[in-house]
Order: C-alpha cells, then sequence, then structure tokens
C-alpha cells in the first residue's frame, strides 16, 4: 500500500476534479437536497447511521484511551446523540444560507461593446487538512458542497474510524439526491477522505497543483507551517491569534474594564482572545489598577513590563515580570501580557511589531485616535471601542465559518461561503476581434 | 558577499515592511505626487536621469552582445528616448487611475449595533521575480506604490545596469515628493531592487513569510515553477495560456472565420492568443475548410486530428497530423491544432481537460449552447462571440495590468490595481462585549 500512495491520492484528486466541473454547475436545488436529506441521515430519528457513527467513534475512543489521550483530547473525539443532533442542525443551517455561486460581481459594458461580467463562482478541488475533531469532517465537507467546491479531506489519526464513518454518511445522502433537472448526477467524489494518516499521502497531495485549487489547514501552527512549507498548492491559513487591547489616554474606565475582561476571559482557549493589553502612560497610573483587579478576579495572571509592574506593585496587585517572548505568545490561557505605551504612535507600532494581525482593538471616547489606529493597524479585524472576541463568522453574520484567515490574498478575516469561492469573467460580444 | 546575502535579502525586506506601513495610510495626493515627479524625471526634458538610464542600458546591451543574445531579446532589452517617453507616458497614466486604496466594499450593522465595515487595503509588501524587459521595473513599482504596496523587485542579470538605475530615479521622485499634511515622508524603501541575480537571495526571500505577502512571478514557465515550489510566500501567477476557440454548429460562418483568424494571428507571441480550435462534427465539412483558408492565407501551420485532416485533405488544403502534445501546447507562433468534436457537451470537457483555464470561446448563434459553454467551461475568461485576444487589462476598462492570473484565489483573469490590494474589516463598536 504506501507504494501505491501517491497513486491512490493522485486518483483520488482526479475523480474530486471530475466531481468539482459537476457540482460547479448544480443547482442551489440539488445541492440543498443533499445537505437535506444529510440532516435527515445524521438526525437520532434514523437510528441505523446514528448506531454506525457512535460504533465508529467507539472505535476511536477505545484507541485514544489505550493511547493515553488528555481528558480534553477525549471530549474534543467523543459523539453522543446530542453532539450528533448538533451536527444535524448546524447541516440545516447551511442548507438555509443564500448559495454563493453566479452571484454577479461587476457588470460593464466597454465601448466597443462587449458585456463583461464577472461572475462568483466556486474554486474548485479544496484540500482541508484538520486534527482531532471530527464535527470538522461535516462543518467543512457541508461548506465545500453548499459553495459548489469539491472536498479532500484529511483528518487525524484519532478521529479516522468516526470521519470514515462520516464521509459514508455523506456519500449516502449525495447518493439519495434525485437527478436535477438536467439529468445531471452529483457525485460522492464530490467529498472524499484520504484513507490513511500517511503523512507520504499528505505531501502527495500538496504537490497535486494542476488537481487541487486550494489548501485548507486546520489546527496546530506545527501543522499550519508544514502544509505551508510543502505545498505548491494556494493555502489559506491563520497561525495563530496573538491579539491585542490598547486602552487609549481618552478611553472610557468602565468600558475600557469591560471590553479587556471579555476580550482575556469570556473563552480564553480561542484565538481572538486577547493576549497582550496595552495602556497609554497617561492613564495608566488610574486605570491600570482598575483593570488588574477586574482581571485578577478572574484568576488572570498579568505578566507586566517595568512600568505596568511598579504601578501595579504601589497598588499591591499580583503580578509577573514579562519575559520577551511573552509580548508575541498566543497563551490561549487565563495569562496576560501588560505593557505601558507612551502614545498612539507607539502603541500602532509595537501592534504592527508584535501581534500576528488577526485582531486588535482600541478602547478610546476619541474619534481622531480611533481612526488613526483603525487605519495603522494592519491586522484582518480592528476593532474600535468593542471585545476582540466578536473576530467570528457568525458574529459578522456570515452565517458560517469555514476558518479565520491572516493571510492577505484572497480572504482576510473570517471565511464564510463567499471566501471558498472564487469568480470568473464571462464576455459576451457580437463578433468583435481586436485591432 | 553570497555568505550574507540571506542577511541582505532579509534587510531589504525589513525596510521594505516598515515602508509598506507608511506607504499604507498615504493620501491619494502623495502617491500621485511621486508618480507625477517620476514621470516628469523619466521624460526626455530631464536629460541628467534620461542620459544616465541610456548609459547604464549601453552597459548591459553590450554584454547582451558580448553574450550573443537573440536580436529579439536586444530588442526587448534596448531603452531609446522614444521608450522612454513611452514609459513616463504610462507613469502618468497610473497615476490618472482611481486609488483603490479605502474603498468601502461592505458594511453592514450587526443587531448588536456593531458596524463593520469591509475596506480596501494594500496587501503590504509584493515581491516581483521577472526577466529580461526593463520595463516591467517601471511598471510593477508604478502600480505597487499606487495601490499603497512595497515592492521588492528582482529582475533578470540582462537588465541589472538599467534596472538599478531605474530604481535610482524612482528613489529621486520618491526623494523629491513633498511631505504630506500629517508631516509623513515616503520612504525610498518602499521601491528596493534585490542588488545581485545570485539564485540564492531568490530563494532566501521566497520564505520571507513573515516580511513579504505575496510573490508575482513574471517570465517563462520554468522560472514561474521554480517559483511557486520553493515560495512559503502566497504567489499568484499563470503559467501559460493554452486558449481554445469552439465553433459550434450553429455558428455564424464569417463571425466564426474572423474572431478564429483574429485569436491566432493578430498577435501570435502573447499568452491570449488561441492555440486551438475545436469545430463541430456537423458543421465541420463545410466551415473548417472556410476557416483553414483564411488561416492559411495567414500563414497559419495546422496540426490536425485525422477527422479534420480527412476534411482538409479532401478540399486539398495544406495540414499536417497532430501529435498528442500539440493539443496541450501553447504554440506562441503561426500554428494552430485542430479538433472535431461531436458536441458542446464534448467541446466542454475537451477544454476543461486540455486549456490552461485561462481563456476559451465559444462562437454560436444558439443562445443555450453559449450559456451551457460559459457554465461549463471553468477558466478565468470565456466569451461568446468574441476573440480571445480581448483577455486584457485594459481591454476589460481595469486601466492597468500587472498580468494574468489561472489561478483561482484571490486574483483570476487580468490583475490590475484592485487585484494588487487586500481587504481588511473595521469594526465600529459603542463597548459591545460578547456573551
Amino acid at each position: 500500500m504506501p507504494a501505491d500512495l501517491p497513486k491512490l491520492v493522485t486518483a483520488l484528486a482526479r475523480r474530486a476534479r471530475a466531481a468539482s466541473l459537476v457540482l460547479a454547475t448544480a443547482s442551489t436545488d440539488q445541492k440543498n437536497a443533499a445537505l437535506t436529506r444529510l440532516a435527515v441521515l445524521l438526525d437520532s430519528r434514523i437510528p441505523a447511521s446514528t448506531n454506525a457513527l457512535l460504533a465508529a467513534n467507539a472505535r476511536d475512543l477505545a484507541a485514544a484511551k489505550k493511547n493515553k489521550l488528555t481528558s480534553a483530547q477525549i471530549d474534543r473525539l467523543t459523539l453522543t446523540p446530542p453532539r450528533i443532533a448538533q451536527m444535524a442542525e448546524g447541516v440545516r443551517q447551511v442548507a438555509a444560507l443564500p448559495d454563493p455561486v453566479g452571484e454577479e460581481l461587476e457588470r460593464t459594458v466597454r465601448p466597443n461593446g462587449l458585456e463583461i461580467r464577472k461572475v462568483r463562482v466556486p474554486i474548485g478541488v479544496i484540500g482541508i487538512i484538520y486534527e482531532a475533531r471530527p464535527n470538522v469532517t461535516i462543518d467543512c465537507a457541508v461548506l465545500c458542497l453548499k459553495s459548489g467546491n469539491a472536498a479532500i479531506l484529511r483528518g487525524g489519526t484519532e478521529s479516522f474510524h468516526t470521519n470514515r464513518m462520516l464521509v459514508e454518511i455523506i456519500h449516502q445522502a449525495i447518493a439519495d439526491t434525485p437527478l436535477s433537472t438536467l439529468d445531471v448526477r452529483l457525485s460522492t467524489s464530490a467529498v472524499q477522505l484520504i484513507p490513511t494518516t500517511d503523512r507520504a499521502a499528505l505531501t502527495t497531495l500538496l504537490k497535486l497543483d494542476s488537481l487541487v485549487h486550494c489548501i485548507i489547514p486546520r489546527g496546530g501552527e506545527s501543522l499550519i507551517r508544514f502544509v505551508a512549507e510543502n505545498s505548491t498548492i494556494p493555502v489559506i491559513k491563520h497561525f495563530k491569534g496573538v491579539c491585542f487591547v490598547y486602552v487609549d489616554q481618552d478611553a472610557d474606565p468602565a468600558m475600557a474594564e469591560r471590553i479587556v475582561v471579555n476580550a482575556k476571559v469570556q473563552r480564553p482557549g480561542v484565538c481572538n482572545a486577547a493576549e497582550q493589553l496595552l495602556v497609554h502612560g497617561a492613564v495608566a497610573g488610574t486605570l491600570l489598577p482598575r483593570l488588574a483587579r477586574a482581571l485578577l478576579e478572574k484568576k488572570v495572571e498579568l505578566r507586566c513590563d517595568q512600568a505596568s509592574a511598579a504601578i501595579l506593585k504601589k497598588h499591591q496587585l499580583a503580578h509577573r515580570s514579562a519575559k520577551t517572548a511573552d509580548y508575541t505568545t498566543e497563551f490561549l490561557d487565563l495569562i496576560l501580557a501588560v505593557r505601558v505605551t507612551p502614545s498612539l504612535e507607539d502603541a500602532i507600532a509595537t501592534i504592527n511589531r508584535d501581534s500576528s494581525a488577526h485582531t486588535d482593538a482600541i478602547v478610546t471616547r476619541d474619534t481622531a485616535a480611533a481612526q488613526r489606529f483603525l487605519a495603522g493597524v494592519d491586522s484582518a479585524v480592528v476593532l474600535w471601542n468593542a471585545s476582540t472576541r466578536f473576530n467570528d463568522g457568525f458574529e459578522f453574520g456570515l452565517g458560517a465559518e469555514i476558518g479565520i484567515s491572516t493571510d492577505r490574498l484572497h480572504a482576510r478575516g473570517p471565511m464564510g461561503l463567499r471566501e471558498l469561492c472564487s469568480y470568473k469573467y464571462v464576455v459576451t460580444g457580437s463578433g468583435q476581434v481586436r485591432g
């Protein structure tokens, strides 16, 4: 088998490409019929597929326990009937979203009479490389189907049997979908799972740039870096979220407290949680103790620069000295690095140097300061008087999210169905030739 | 020097990054002032820079003659006062284009009152890797400046001295540009030339993904492939243009002749020239001889499949037998591969398999057939009753073009100033936190 791996992955990608060409011109109704059928199959009212799924998941869970995964890892891996029902609900929500394909983005008529339309179309074949969570299998397959893209999924070893069963259920849903009015049948090759977690299969996939058009890695930084370094296919990614809140000299103190605490503690393990606090020197003496008290009450560890440490020491508030690495660290925990900054300009420069260009916020009542911050901070999402936690596809009204990009090409910030699309130019003439 | 090359290139990229942050918030007026000054310096009314440029070019030309470059290569390399004036005119045209930066792409107000604006911003730092032509140096620098991006240029060995002098003149123009109303000075590091054509410098550059945000390679397929395979930075590219014209059974014969001839012969050496002709079997017997006569009159060599060869043989029209490779070849010459196709569906499938997804056209009076072709052919630009030669930034009304992309992410088809931009989300709140 390993000797044939490149051949096997290439054949799979060829099938995906063929399926993508059919899917690209499928009607919204036909795609939604497949999604609706999938939701029904996942629903616990169909015990056959639920039971098969729970059995497959039990195999993965047994292996996980044997391999001594942490309880958090095992929890992420575990499927239960309510969690399966939640998956089904997610599928129904995507079915209800507007179809991005076919939307006219621009239209011009040139002096020579040529009509030029820029129309949204699927990207084609998308490879999604992810780690443990089995719900990613359904989320990604469904978002790709809805946006007319074929999906090649490569999940983690831990959820291998669960993923295989999920893809079988997706295939069942596609096979159950009626023909379109043009007698077109969707192909089950529209969603395929790479049937091994051998790294060689991944390495082969990442070089198939004539068949696969986009790679989306989801997971830890080392996986994402491996993919970015080995892919000749364009990759959309985000490495990490080192997000800042800057409290300006003209910040409303109560609002600053509310936003800093929310950005740090509401869900510290996610990429849009704040990891870094900057406070303007003119107000640090009065405001920082208030912020620190509120954070300490929520069990946040404060890692301070000299200036902020001196203020907290004076007020006998607990803190530690920050190391240089803390200023660029994604803690994903109840830890916050704290610095005093002499000016707005310094805050902007600090953020542009130390943040991961993911999500950065200013708290201020000063409109001019806010405008300079929003223009000058070169990050995917910049916020004025709001928590960093709002950088999210659902909060932005996209209805769904396949990830958050810190790249600058194609998609930046939360990625929904539209960001899974490309466009093409459709030109209509009446015999024009170029002179 | 070679030992220090990675350090040198990294330092250069760091300067570019710093310059890009200033340039990103520069006003349209300030950017246009720099461009207008550059046009003046390039204008022959300033003999100092023209003479310096001609002297630098003479050094490259002497080397080119010594290295026995072809006369076509030497011609492409040669600068003359009229060619320099033409460069200046191109710079003025870009200055006159609307600034893409700051344009609001979307705006929503969420139920919680958050205002979310999607705003066009520069990408950041763009690396442009190209070969001989010195005019690319000016074109790319100017398009990057106008769109607020810092440019790192890596030209070919043949035009090294010319490029160096061109970048000196660009630096002069930037240095001559007045301060903005905010006392901001544009940095000459906004446009930098890698001071060596050593491959090691290029390899270093292609890995600087924390400083450089996009790579645009321009040139032959092998250069582009080298860049795509070695870059961890996103690359926007097109490998080649294997463009098709499909003449449907319901094509207007005179229009088919006009479009096929124009697509093939009007400028055969460019990527949007047709290389492939498909003719529907129902009309090949009558239409193909007419098309062949018109093409033969223009000295086009026809490389035919069996069916088309039989028809041309019957009419005693010159042709050769095609080899399989001809059906996917970019000839860039007066050569056309010719096939008879049994149906519209077969034509679409053939194009999706054999074309480079660059530019493909149908000639037909049948609206339904045209709609199926335009939807089913998965190429950057699809045309109905118009020549493939129209896939061009100027013809599309973009005003300028940095290249044509056959990628599907970020930009597809002709790329102008807008395609040199990313976007960011600017969120304005009144203290919102996430519950």
